[in-house]
């Protein structure tokens, strides 16, 4: 921006911006790129494809152990366009985490809210505030702010779930607290069905008497099974008459997010048919769970495949288009945007 | 209450009181029993048994049928303390319907809001809105205020359940409106699954992309099924260890009651357990669903047997008794107490 | 309703009823006027002349005390159409309370809510759960659901208010509990400012930090001062361009009705003006502060002068006119309606 | 964080990092300091000195005019943990801005949320989508998100004031957007009220009947008048008896915050009183209006004086003292913090 300067004596302005600097001033007029006609995104559309993630998983769980100092295997997507910040886009840390037959992830606990979206494989439990909670293919588990959580895997076979974080919301607030828990008690137990799920799990709007809607700003149901996903999807594909519909993984008490910082979807897209184009303030981060197609994200495109996590930056104009039957899993920070009033959505021309 | 008079002269007191009465006032002094320390009850405990129910349902199959006129072979459970008046408590209507195999039920509305919950068999559709919905054993179908509603018999079979109307509220109110449908263009299709269920029926918490949230202040799901009932009162008696549970039948949307004036229970008391003895505000009326043992109202007691209908009047003492495993189910004006402010509860001691 | 008779012979119909009327139930097509088209009104549209409320309230002073027994010098207002129940619609009691120099109506407590609009005079102290609320002309008091309250006329001349409570919605909900106060400990302070106010009243949005928002479903200001209101109606009159405007006493923590069970409003018509002619669900008394002008209601007209109380019972349609400016004061049970969802409101035509 | 290692060729582990890093990966074990115990804060405690901030103020004034490009005359606090960054906490931007008599800052509206708090002087009008708003000492205007803004000097003297803005979090969103307002048809009008304060600013509780609770997420009322917070201030101490009192400027049609990003608070501190010491999460940004005294932030101490800035880093101990009657506004990230589910607060134990 330009200014009007009142003065021809150079000396006396920069005498001002001198003593403005030791005074840590800045006058607004010297300063660029503040206030933009749109936003000025520095995340760029980015693909991690499923196959690399899948080796290079398997290849750390050869090489690097978990010990109570590193506590996960766990591989972060860092978007091009941050820096080396590792964040797959400025709201969301996303990445696989791998873990072998028999090990253990110890119990701790953070303000940064996590979920687990389960690519392959079974036999995993976490725990979340000590109720065992069992991981298997296209499962949602949630980890909410400042619950203690574990992983342990009971099974024979080693297993690979992507997770994603709001830390860098979190981070950005100044609001990060980590615990460890007790490393000696670790809790084994598998039931078949955890409390969670006992309570709130077991119908569309079947709530205990006393149902838990206080306190905690998240979901008291912590596990979406994938057969509950696979069959609502059909069923409202059905109702529609539709190509494509989209599921929000609800508080069954609430039926707000999830989480308040994490609106987590799943897109069915029918073979041939494909979501309708958008852009939308805020960030997201794709998981293709079934299915192939292709990913169209701020002018670039991708192939798809199961296991490939896709960045969608803010603002980026977005579809998905499915060859074979489509299954996307979709985090967003648009429970942020939609509290801070600053959501805004809009078709996009694609053409 | 008495009064302290100034003036020795009756005559006085005499003329004012006439001319009170000439202008339509009356003194606060000279009216009884407005303000007592507990509720005034007229209703009484009562039980109208299912078997007389069920046989006086299908007299009036046989010697009655339905026309544009009377709409509905209904039998309104009539509180003997209520005066003649057609409420099973002051605050609820009550009564079975009997449908025979082949009759309709044609289409009306209106704001009073209703229920079914289905006694036994199947074979009978009701259509909200149109949406097509299956009734049997075990469901609660709703009918919210100011929806289209009709009934059809397809099967081969009589069916008989217990509609539950929020009527005298309305009524009190002075807000009732009615509305009979287009009698020729009857529905018959007979869908699988209704579109209700399609859009928010298949799991707890997985909403679709656009849920409902807004104007119509009850659940869009409008069916709630005895498998899903049935599961969930069994995995919640497991999580809790004790011997009785209770469901809120709740928008899967809001995790609100299904419609703004009645709450839907279903209790199960496993045999030998039994419910909390509680007085709460607001009136009730309980449906026997399943099993046998007894019902404790108000200081009376009552065998239970399925399809028994039993009237809870304000602030009396209640509780349930299992022989065998007990499913019962339940209506309260609960959510018009607790919208006003008038919702009280405590534990009753009943020895 | 009709019925279509499947038998000729009127003996089996005959038993049946005798039957169904031993088993304490009704068949709905015996049943006449349950479900109507539009909302059947018992209650009338009415006028109490506030020349006669005044006349009468001081021939009461004179002829009547107040005792422990009695509590309250109150005529309330009885609405014709309502058989002799002392309401002056079905959700609503009003009334005048009379109260002479030195006199005071002890401290007690009701389930019911109460509303104190004051018509005329100064001097008299009531007090909320012990908060002195002095109470002039123009001025809303309110003694919410269960909160103790008394009045004390601490002045030379007697005071004249009215009261409205929500005793009939309580009743017809089997929830009134009452209890008397401490009789000895007689408040007398007379503080300038009340708690309530010092704490709510300074000014528009100036909240304290630890705002009450929590349980008591109601107000935390209890005194809504007829010099805000007065300059409120003035600038909102400005501001419109308007020449009648309508203010809703709001509870200015959550900005929602002061009390659940009622909506207070004062409506301002300038001279010549009128307000537009609706017709809505649910029932209103109307009280006249200043002016003059003309009542419409339900096809009937008064004229209106101050002290003026009306009914305007449910789906009437109603309008003001005025003659010199007009100021009436107005409770509602809309936000019962609102809350049950049954709230409706249309333009009237009256020509 | 430290790993355990499977393997004892480095030379493996190195061509995994490489492999990562070539995939835009990186191994959560080697990433240092992401979750620690409490929130690692980069901002520092600060102090910018109202003398400071005036002088350089008027010299701006006297050398740098305002044109169509710069648009503001504004010099922004830099917090110096923030490497250059122009904000005074992670989450707020703070500056003084500074108009000349007669000099006018054109419209232009963004997502980012302001509000105005005039530290002396009178004469600006801001405009609000056109509504006009007068400035004066110790009032506080707001401009909300995506509302037209200009300001213009209608009077004879240069007025100072401090803008805070949530440009650091919609722009760790990435959602600013910014729109110029139409350069010729500058409003020149000066109302005495503003619409905004004839609906809603008459006092606290008086709604129009159809007040705006819907869409925009910000208070209706956009000027909060010195006058009504100081009464406010005083009323509130007399209440409490309590040497210190803290006002929350709210929505007047909902109690929330005034915007959905920043709470805005008065706190006035007696003299020889003391604010308690709290640390909490987010971040906030001080503002001496009246008064001297002391603060005490994060281990540091600042004497006070009127036109002082100060910053409070997230989870700082921090509390006022007065020497002078002390009148500090203070402006938090707290409603994020809260809608998110992250506000912690404790009291700090500062001896």
């Amino acid at each position: 921006m330009g200014t009007l300067r009142f003065s021809d004596d150079d000396t006396d302005l920069d005498l001002l911006y001198a003593d403005l600097a030791e005074q840590d001033l800045q006058p607004l007029w010297r300063l660029q790129g503040l206030l933009t006609r749109q936003p000025r995104v520095r995340a760029v559309p980015y693909r991690w494809p499923g196959k690399q993630l899948r080796a290079l998983g398997e290849r750390s769980g050869r090489l690097v152990g978990i010990d109570r100092g590193g506590d996960r295997r766990v591989l972060a997507c860092c978007n091009p366009g941050l820096d080396g910040a590792p964040y797959a886009v400025p709201t969301l840390w996303a990445a696989v985490q791998y873990l072998g037959p028999g090990e253990l992830a110890p119990a701790h606990r953070h303000t940064p809210a996590a979920l687990r979206f389960i690519l392959e494989g079974s036999g995993v439990w976490t725990l979340v505030d000590g109720d065992p909670l069992a991981m298997a293919a296209g499962d949602l588990i949630l980890t909410p702010s400042w619950t203690f959580h574990e992983h342990h895997n009971a099974g024979n076979t080693p297993m690979l779930w992507m997770d994603v974080l709001d830390l860098p919301v979190v981070a950005a607030l100044d609001a990060v607290f980590f615990e460890e828990g007790p490393s000696e008690e670790v809790e084994r137990r598998t039931d078949p069905v955890s409390r969670s799920e006992q309570w709130y799990g077991s119908g569309a709007g079947l709530l205990p008497r006393s149902a838990q809607r206080s306190a905690p700003r998240h979901s008291p149901l912590l596990a979406y099974r994938w057969a509950d996903t696979d069959r609502a999807l059909d069923r409202q594909l059905e109702a529609t008459g539709e190509r494509t519909v989209t599921i929000v993984y609800s508080d069954p008490t609430r039926g707000t997010d999830v989480m308040p910082t994490m609106r987590c979807e799943m897109t069915r897209v029918r073979p041939g048919g494909s979501t309708p184009a958008v852009r939308q303030t805020g960030s997201r981060v794709l998981c293709v769970f079934r299915g192939s197609g292709t990913a169209h994200i701020g002018g670039q495109s991708w192939p798809l495949e199961p296991g490939d996590i896709l960045a969608v930056p803010s603002w980026a104009a977005w579809h998905l288009e499915a060859d074979e039957q489509l299954d996307v899993f979709s985090t967003s920070d648009a429970p942020v945007l939609e509290a801070l009033g600053l959501w805004r959505e809009e078709p996009a021309d694609v053409r």
